[in-house]
């Protein structure tokens, strides 16, 4: 079966976030003063072949651990959506 | 009232994607050969006073057209959730 999953790489709160500080302030400058907080990350979609959810959620935790997020800064969260063939 | 939006930026299906291809590439060396179309985005998050949610979500398209995607290449979705304050 085929999934497809979307996932969202954050920085952790701890971690200062030059860009979204930056993004916030060009915000500000377009009158949005009632915004805040704002915290830029990645957003990652793929499709992946796996027999069941289980066995397709385990490898896209190991795929973002290994490979698409660095977990000393960053958390990850995703969604799984079965696709029909 | 508060509310947190969670806005999810991709190229168009058109555009396209090198850094996905690169991303798609090293999954591929790692021995996922069951990975295909991987896309890659931005994801932002950000905190927004408005009075209703049809305010916010108003408030979010705007932002998201003027100053957060380029129109021309990217799409954009995103998510409101109602914050306790």
């Amino acid at each position: 079966m085929r999934w497809k999953a979307k996932i969202e790489v954050t920085l952790k709160k701890e971690v200062l976030d030059p860009q979204g500080a930056a993004v916030e302030g060009a915000l500000q400058v377009l009158n949005y003063r009632n915004v805040r907080q704002v915290r830029v990350g990645k957003y990652m979609e793929l499709l992946l072949e796996a027999p069941a959810r289980e066995e397709a959620a385990r490898q896209v935790e190991e795929m973002c651990r290994r490979l698409l997020t660095n977990p000393v800064i960053e958390d990850f969260s995703y969604t799984l959506l079965g696709e029909t063939p």
